[in-house]
C-alpha cells in the first residue's frame, strides 16, 4: 500500500526519558481495555495528540498488524490542527487486528526546516550544513542496499561541494530525493510510541448487516396438533427466505425437562402432553449438545443448517446457558451448581417468584474451569455441525470474564462466528457485554416510541463512542416482548414499528409469524406476556392469511439489500417535521451515493399530516432543483423541491415512506432525468 | 470519622475471575496516569460505575490514604442511579494522598433482601433462614473481640430458635443490629478493586489563591542611574503589600553573562554600562547559585525573604534553566551543552533568529542525570534560603520526564513548594506540563479581549476536566507582554484588566510598577515588548504618580480577601446583557455564602449601559425581594430587584463594578437590613 512499510518497532534507548507524549488516542475504549469492532474492509481512522517539548519537527507513524502478525505495517500520521494528528488503515481481514501511533523527534526534518530558513535569509551556515551533512551519513548506515549507497553518495558529495560552492552544496542537502530517503531511514532515537496495543475486532459484513427471523419449530408443522420438525421448517424455508429474511433463529432444540415442566400459559402443573418451554434445557434424553426427538435427528438439523444455506440464509441457534432439574448435568456435575443446606439444587427465582423448571449454574464453583470448558465445548459443538451464529439467552446473570473468554477462544479459531446479546434493563450491563465481545445485542427499540425516545436513544447508539462497540439488533418483538404499543396499535402499529427497525438499525429482527400476523393478545392486560405463547404450547399459523404483513416486510427487506445506506448504522440524521405524531430521518452512506429518507406515522389511530425539514447541502441536494422521492413501500413517485415538503400518512392504508431520493440529472437532450 | 474504617485491601481470591466490574472512575485524568490536584482542607468526590452479572446487591467502598500511610480509610459508597456510585473523603494534609474504588458481591445483603420478601410472602423458609445463619456464623469467624461474640451468639440463638418458631427467628436474623454489624464484617471473595490507585496533590492555599507582583530589583534604587538592590526592595514592601499582594516575584537575580551581552531595548551590543537580560544567568561570577553582586549579598537576599514574610508575603523566584555563553556550567560541563561540529556551544535560536546571549542545555546528553540532579540542587540551594514559590521560564523547551521528576523530588520533601509554569503558544503542552505537577500555570488571558473570548475560554478553564489539574495564574501584563489592548486602552484599559485577572482568576498578578504607572509604550508599533524595558535596562519608576492605579489595585485585593467565593476558580458563571461591550459574570461559593457579581465596560473609549439579567434562583435571590449591590471599587450601594437591572459604566471613571450582593434581612423590629 502507498506510503506504508513494515518494521519492528524501534524501542527508543531506554535509558533516555521520553520526549514525546502521546495521548487521547482515539478511538479506544476504556483506555485500550476493550477492543472496538469494525467490519472487513472498513477503514479505522486513528488520531493522537502528539507532541514534545522545544520546537523540534516530529514525525508519527500508525502502526498496525493484525494478532497473529509479528511485524507492523506504518502508516505515515499528518497533523491536524493544535498538536492532533491522524492517519487511518484498511482491515482486509476478518479476527484481531492491533493498532498503536509511534513518534519521535526527526533531527534531519528539523535540520532542514532551519537550513531552508538559513538559505532565505543568506546566512554563511557552513557548520549547519555540516551538521546536516552527518545526519545523511549516519541514515546511510541504517538504510539497506541500493538506498544506502545512495546517501552515503549523497553525503560525499555535499562534503565534497561545501568548500568550492556553498550555495550550491546546501541545494544538493536540500534535495527533495534525500528528504525521501531520509523518511525511510528515520533517526527514532528520541522516540515514543503509545503505551498500550490497542484492539479492533474485524467481523464479517453479516455482523453489522442482518435481517432476523425468530421461529419456533415446534410450530411449524402444517397439521394443527402435531410437534413440527426440522424436515417442517426446511419446507417453510422459501416463505421465510421471500420476505427477505438472511438468519433464521431457533430456540433451544435441546431435549426438555420434565421435572417442574411448566404447562400451557406458564402453568405450574403441565398436562401430559405439553411440551414445556425450549429453555428448560435437559432431560434422561440428553442435555445441550443433544436435539429434542420430536424435532428430528442431527441428520436432520444438519439437512436444516444445509437448506438454509442454499435459500440465501443462515440458522442462528439459542445459547442458554442454563438446566431444567432433570438436565443430566445435575446428576454428573451437582459440583456446577448451588447446592442448599438441605442437600436439594437451587433452582432459579427472584423472591419471592421461583422457576422450579430452570437450575442455574453456579460460576461461584471451585470447578469452574470445567464448567467453562464444558460450556465452550457445547459451543464448539454446534460450530461443527455448520452453525456460525448465536443468540445468547440471558448473558446478563453470567460472569463478564467467562464471556469475554469464551467469545474470544471461539472467535480464535472461528473469527467468523458472531453472538448477539439478548437485553435486560441495565444499560451498562448492556454497554459492558459488548465491549467484552458480543457481535451484536439487542436493544431497548421495543419501549421508545416517542419521536423524542427514539430519537434520543438512536443518536446515542450512533452518534457517540458507543457506535464503536455495541451494534444494536432491533427486534419489535420477541417471544418474551408484545409491547404495549402493539397490543393496542394493531396492524398499524406493526406495519410502522417493522419499518422502524429495519430502517434504524442495520440489524434487525422480528418473531414470526407471530408479527407479520400482527399477534397481539396479552395472557392478561398489563403484561407482555402471549397469550396461548409458543413457549409453553405448539401453535398453528395461518401464513396463507390474506392481512399478513408478509409483503411489506418483503418491500422492507428489499430496501435494505438495495440501499447501502440501511446496510450501517453510521449515518443516520433526524430531521425536523411540523407534527409530533411524525418522526423523519435520513440514512446515507459517507459518499452520499446511496440516500433514504424515512417518514412514519408513530399514530396508528390517525391519518396525519405534516411538512418535514430537510438539510438539503448535507444530502447533497441543490435549493434550485426539483428532487424525486421514491417511496420503495408504495413505489409511489413525488418530485419535492426546496428543503420544507409536505408529507401525509394515513395509518389505515400505510403508515411509513421510504423514500429513495432520485437526484435531477438533466440530459444531453435536455430531457429531465432522475438518476 | 463517621462511617470510615481502617483496612488493608482484601486481594479477591485471584483464582476466580472477577465478577465485579468497575469503570470509569471519576475524577481522574489519563487513566490515572496523572494526579488530580487539590487543597488542604478540600473534598474529593468520587464516582463510578460498578455493576456485575445477575441480580445480587453489591457493596463498594471508596478507599483512600496519604501516600505514606499503607493502611486505607475506608467510606461506604451510595448508588445513585444506573449503576453508578458515589462517596467523597477531606484531603487533610498537604503532599500526595491515592484512593481507588473497591466493590463485592455481599451474600449477606443479597440473602437479606431475599429473605425480607419470602416473610413478606408468608413464605416457610426454614432452608433459607438457615442459609443466613450459617452466613452470619462465618462472619463471627472474620471478626473480632466482641463483635465476633455477638455474631457467634446470635447466630445460636437464631439456631436454637428456628425449630420452635420459624418467624420469631427470621426476625432475629433480620434484626437491624445484624445487618449492622454484618456490613463491619463482609465477606469480600467476590470482589473487585479498580485496577489502578490514583492520585491526588494536595497543596496549601497558596497554590489555589495568590496575588502576584513581578518587579525588577534592579530599578528600585529611589536614585535615578543607581542599581537597585536587595535593602531598596525591603523599602519597596510596604508599598507592594499595601497594595494586597502576597507574592513578590523577582526576576532572576544571578550574575548576569558578559559574553554577547544584549544592549537597551535587546540591542546586539551593550554599551559598558548597560546591565543585560537577567535571564542570561552566569558569568565568572557564579552561575544559578550566585547572586548578581549589584544586587547584595546572599544575606541581603535572605533579610529580604525575611521582611517580605513579615508583610505578610513570599518571594518567589525565577527559574530559568539556560546559561549565558561566559556561565561557569559551560566550561566545566560542556558535556551539558549541544556542541556544533566547529567546536563551538550551540547558542538558542530560532532561524534566522540568533540569541547569542543564551545558550540552551542539551537534555538529550548523555550525562542527563547529572545534569538533572544539579537543576534539583539549584531549587533546593533557594529552598535552602527560604524560597517556597517558584515561577518557571520556558518550561516547554525541557523534557516533560525532567518537570515531572523535579517537582516530585522536590515535593516529596518539600510538599510547601509551589512552581509556576510560564505560558507560551501551546495549549496541550501548556495543560501537559500542569498534568506533570506544576501548581500554577499562565494562562491566555492576557489575549482574551472580547465577551466571547473570554467566556469561551474562562468556561474551559474552570467548568471542565481542566479545572482537575490547570490552576490558571492570570496576568494582564509581563515584561515581555504589553498587549495592544492595554497599549490603545490605555489606564481605562489597565484598570478594567485587573479587575477581569483579580475576579475571574483565583491566581493573578502584575508585572508592576509598569502595570500600575499605566506603562504602554512598545518598542515600535505591532509589538508586545516594551520601550526601554527593564529587562535591557535600569529603570526609575515614580510610584507616587497621582494616576498610579495603586489604590485600584488595593480595592481589588481587598474584596478577593474578603470574598471566600474570589478566592477559589470553580463556581464562575457568565451572565447575558445586553450590550456587548460589557461582561457580566458571578463568582459563588458551594454554599452560596460569599457571592460578589462582576460587570465590565470593556469598551475603554466608551461610556455604555445596559440591563444585565441575574439567575435569581441560583444566587439564592428572591424574585420579590429587593437586594443590595455593594460596589467593592467605588463603595457605591445600589438596591435591585427582580432578574434585569440597569448598569452603567465609564470608563474615564471607573470600566467595573465588583458587586458583592447583600441579600434582605427582616430584622425583628421590622427595619430593613441587608446582611
Amino acid at each position: 500500500m502507498n506510503g506504508q512499510k513494515h518494521s519492528r518497532i524501534d524501542v527508543p534507548d531506554s535509558s533516555h526519558p521520553e520526549r514525546v507524549t502521546i495521548t487521547n488516542v482515539s478511538p479506544q475504549l476504556n483506555d485500550g481495555r476493550y477492543p472496538i469492532k469494525r467490519i472487513i474492509g472498513d477503514e479505522v481512522k486513528v488520531s493522537a495528540n502528539i507532541f514534545a517539548d522545544g520546537h523540534e519537527v516530529l514525525a508519527a507513524v500508525l502502526l498496525h498488524r493484525t494478532d497473529r502478525q509479528t511485524l507492523w505495517n506504518e502508516v505515515p500520521m499528518t497533523t491536524l490542527e493544535n498538536d492532533r494528528w491522524e492517519a487511518s488503515f484498511r482491515v482486509s481481514s476478518i479476527g484481531e487486528h492491533v493498532y498503536t501511533v509511534q513518534a519521535w523527534i526527526d533531527p534531519f526534518r528539523t535540520w532542514r526546516r532551519d537550513m531552508i530558513k538559513r538559505v532565505e535569509a543568506g546566512e554563511h551556515a557552513s557548520v549547519d550544513l555540516l551538521i546536516g551533512t552527518n545526519l545523511i551519513a549516519w541514515a546511510a548506515e541504517r538504510a539497506l542496499g541500493a538506498e544506502s549507497k545512495e546517501l552515503r553518495t549523497h553525503a560525499d558529495s555535499v562534503r565534497a561541494n561545501a568548500d568550492r560552492d556553498l550555495g550550491y552544496a546546501a541545494e544538493q542537502a536540500l534535495d527533495g530525493r534525500v528528504a525521501q530517503l531520509m523518511d525511510r531511514y528515520p533517526d527514532r532515537r528520541l522516540g515514543s510510541t503509545y503505551d498500550k496495543p490497542l484492539r479492533v475486532v474485524v467481523d464479517r459484513e453479516k455482523a453489522r448487516f442482518s435481517s432476523w427471523y425468530e421461529m419456533f419449530p415446534r410450530s411449524c408443522s402444517p397439521k394443527p396438533g402435531r410437534h413440527g420438525t426440522f424436515r417442517d421448517c426446511v419446507a417453510r424455508l422459501p416463505y421465510v427466505a421471500e420476505m427477505g429474511f438472511d438468519v433464521l433463529y431457533l430456540p433451544p432444540i435441546h431435549p426438555i425437562g420434565c421435572v417442574h415442566r411448566k404447562g400451557k400459559n406458564n402453568g405450574t402443573v403441565a398436562a401430559p402432553d405439553d411440551p414445556g418451554s425450549p429453555w428448560a434445557i435437559g432431560s434422561r434424553d440428553g442435555g445441550h449438545k443433544s436435539i429434542l426427538r420430536e424435532l428430528g435427528t442431527i441428520e436432520d438439523f444438519r439437512a436444516l443448517v444445509h437448506a438454509t444455506r442454499q435459500q440465501g440464509m443462515e440458522v442462528a441457534l439459542d445459547i442458554a446457558f442454563q438446566c431444567a432439574p432433570d438436565h443430566p448435568y445435575v446428576r454428573e456435575h451437582p459440583e456446577w451448581f448451588h447446592i442448599r443446606p438441605d442437600g436439594t439444587v437451587q433452582y432459579a427465582e427472584n423472591p419471592p417468584k421461583k422457576y422450579e423448571d430452570i437450575v442455574p449454574f453456579n460460576f461461584d464453583t471451585e470447578r469452574w474451569r470445567e464448567l467453562w470448558a464444558e460450556l465452550k465445548d457445547i459451543v464448539l459443538f454446534w460450530i461443527g455441525h455448520g452453525v456460525r451464529i448465536f443468540r445468547v439467552d440471558n448473558p446478563h446473570t453470567k460472569p463478564f470474564p467467562f464471556w469475554e473468554w469464551l467469545i474470544a477462544e471461539i472467535k480464535r479459531d472461528y473469527p467468523d462466528v458472531l453472538f448477539l446479546a439478548e437485553a435486560f434493563t441495565r444499560p451498562k450491563v448492556m454497554y459492558e457485554l459488548a465491549k467484552r465481545g458480543f457481535s451484536q445485542s439487542y436493544t431497548y427499540f421495543a419501549w421508545r416510541n416517542t419521536p423524542w425516545e427514539l430519537t434520543e436513544y438512536f443518536t446515542e447508539l450512533t452518534q457517540t463512542e458507543v457506535n464503536e462497540f455495541f451494534r444494536p439488533n432491533l427486534w419489535p418483538n420477541t417471544p418474551d416482548i408484545l409491547t404495549e404499543n402493539l397490543q393496542l396499535g394493531g396492524r398499524p402499529a406493526f406495519m410502522a414499528r417493522a419499518v422502524l427497525a429495519g430502517t434504524l438499525g442495520a440489524s434487525y429482527g422480528i418473531y414470526g409469524p407471530a408479527f407479520e400476523l400482527c399477534e397481539n393478545h396479552p395472557i392478561y392486560p398489563g403484561s407482555e406476556e402471549y397469550l396461548d405463547s409458543e413457549k409453553y404450547q405448539l401453535r398453528n399459523w395461518d401464513i396463507t392469511r390474506p392481512d399478513s404483513l408478509k409483503d411489506w416486510i418483503a418491500r422492507i427487506n428489499r430496501a435494505r439489500r438495495e440501499n447501502p445506506c440501511l446496510q450501517s448504522d453510521a449515518g443516520l440524521k433526524f430531521h425536523s417535521i411540523d407534527n409530533d405524531n411524525f418522526i423523519a430521518y435520513s440514512k446515507s452512506t459517507e459518499d452520499r451515493s446511496s440516500l433514504v429518507v424515512v417518514v412514519v406515522n408513530l399514530n396508528p389511530y390517525q391519518k396525519h399530516n405534516g411538512w418535514v425539514t430537510l438539510p438539503l447541502e448535507t444530502l447533497g441536494l441543490s435549493e434550485h432543483q426539483p428532487y424525486q422521492m421514491h417511496d420503495l413501500l408504495s413505489d409511489a413517485r413525488y418530485i419535492w423541491q426546496g428543503s420544507r415538503n409536505y408529507v401525509e400518512l394515513d395509518p389505515a392504508a400505510a403508515p411509513a415512506h421510504i423514500f429513495r431520493i432520485r437526484r435531477h440529472v438533466r440530459s444531453e437532450q435536455d430531457f429531465d432525468y432522475f438518476e
